[in-house]
């Protein structure tokens, strides 16, 4: 099961580093699966597992940050993991990909583990939220799988000391954190808000397996310059911009 | 059993506006109970229950910016609930305390429902913590009840639609967050931050009995001006002063 390819664009990332076929219609990745990448404290060589890749943004952009990782992902529906391996062939990147349910990993992926896991779960709990028009989109946005399945997929493929990252709608802070705590450790957030002084609209969460030290929050990351939308998409502030379009890292404490 | 008043001092809050009997040694209130009544939306008329009142510094800067509050506290060590019967008259308000344990609450407590549950509850986990070398400081700062014990007796006293405020050092957020979560709803939590840029130390939650708004993190309240301790205690934001010397109120949202 694939995509028609009449109905996918050609998207840039990172500044046009990464060239990345999507539906035109249907789960598009936005900033958010690059800001995933981008915080996560991969070192050459190491290996990264994506739960729910999608089309393989957040692992790809991470990939051409960091050289010579490992990168694997699984993700449910067929049509986005083969569109997954196609964008990593595209780029250059070697990404296994594979289709299933990150609650029933294959064999495969049952005899490794990672130095890291990423992911960024669906945003909208089904019991709240009411379908989109779209099937792909709904199950991207909305998926049934709980936010405690992705993150006990997450501490059981991880290495000793090895790292989860995600990235979620804030309005899914308290059941994520839960979920973190039951089985991992030394959870940091950062919380990221659009502008200045605004309520959080998004998080990113990483924790350690067998980590013990306290629970941090971090000081906000600011999205955009300015108190209101400028009506343009280059308001973003110096930082973020030099992540979303160079490629930067961004670390969780510093600023 | 009270305290022998040679060992107690007599400190201003409010700017001088209440004046409040403590221990010299033992647990003596900061800030932080300044700043949770000051962040509770009550309304005159209400009622208020204070889980674990201390010698009643929180009930007591509620009672003083809000009048015609009902107030009641009930604290577990004696000596600090006496204090308390004393603080209150002493300031010429009134304020039901009862010496229990909140786990048990007295007869009069559970005939009752109050419109806001407020409790500033110790901020260090026994399992682990350091023993502190007063045993009055050490229940104050690292008591044996779980944090879930603290959130049910609030959601059980609460009216329904009734609003229950806590403040906590950060670290016990993910125990705090999930406890609240399992009973309360319409969770807004506001950081507060020592200085602008740093990690949050503290945190202000609220939740709503029967609410059902999302999850909503707040911009960090900023607690120092200036990027560095500046050696004086007079170097609080204007707003913090305005809420610590004129006991004016704290928004969770705004500035």
């Amino acid at each position: 099961m694939r995509f028609d390819p009449n109905t996918l664009t050609s998207d840039h990332f990172l500044g046009g580093a990464l060239d990345i076929l999507q539906p035109a219609k249907g789960y598009r990745a936005g900033v958010d699966p690059v800001l995933l990448a981008a915080s996560v404290p991969a070192i050459p060589g190491q290996s990264v597992l994506e739960l729910g890749c999608g089309a393989g943004v957040a692992s790809l952009c991470l990939g051409h940050r960091v050289k010579g990782l490992s990168l694997s992902g699984i993700e449910l529906q067929p049509e986005y993991s083969e569109l997954a391996v196609q964008n990593a062939a595209r780029n250059n990147l070697e990404m296994a990909v594979y289709n299933g349910d990150l609650r029933v990993l294959p064999k495969e992926l049952l005899n490794q583990s990672f130095d890291h896991i990423i992911a960024n779960p669906p945003y909208f709990d089904r019991a709240h939220g009411t379908a989109a028009p779209d099937a792909g989109r709904d199950i991207a946005l909305a998926g049934a799988t709980l936010m405690k399945d992705w993150v006990q997929a997450a501490a059981k493929r991880l290495k000793p000391k090895g790292y989860a990252t995600f990235i979620q709608d804030i309005r899914r802070l308290p059941e994520l954190l839960e979920a973190v705590s039951a089985r991992l450790g030394s959870i940091e957030i950062l919380p990221l808000a659009a502008r200045l002084g605004r309520d959080s609209h998004l998080f990113l969460l990483r924790a350690r397996k067998g980590g013990r030290a306290a629970f941090r929050l971090y000081s906000p990351r600011v999205m955009h310059q300015g108190v209101a939308h400028a009506g343009d998409r280059e308001s973003y502030t110096d930082q973020i911009r030099s992540v979303l379009r160079d490629g930067v890292a961004l670390k969780f404490g510093g600023r």
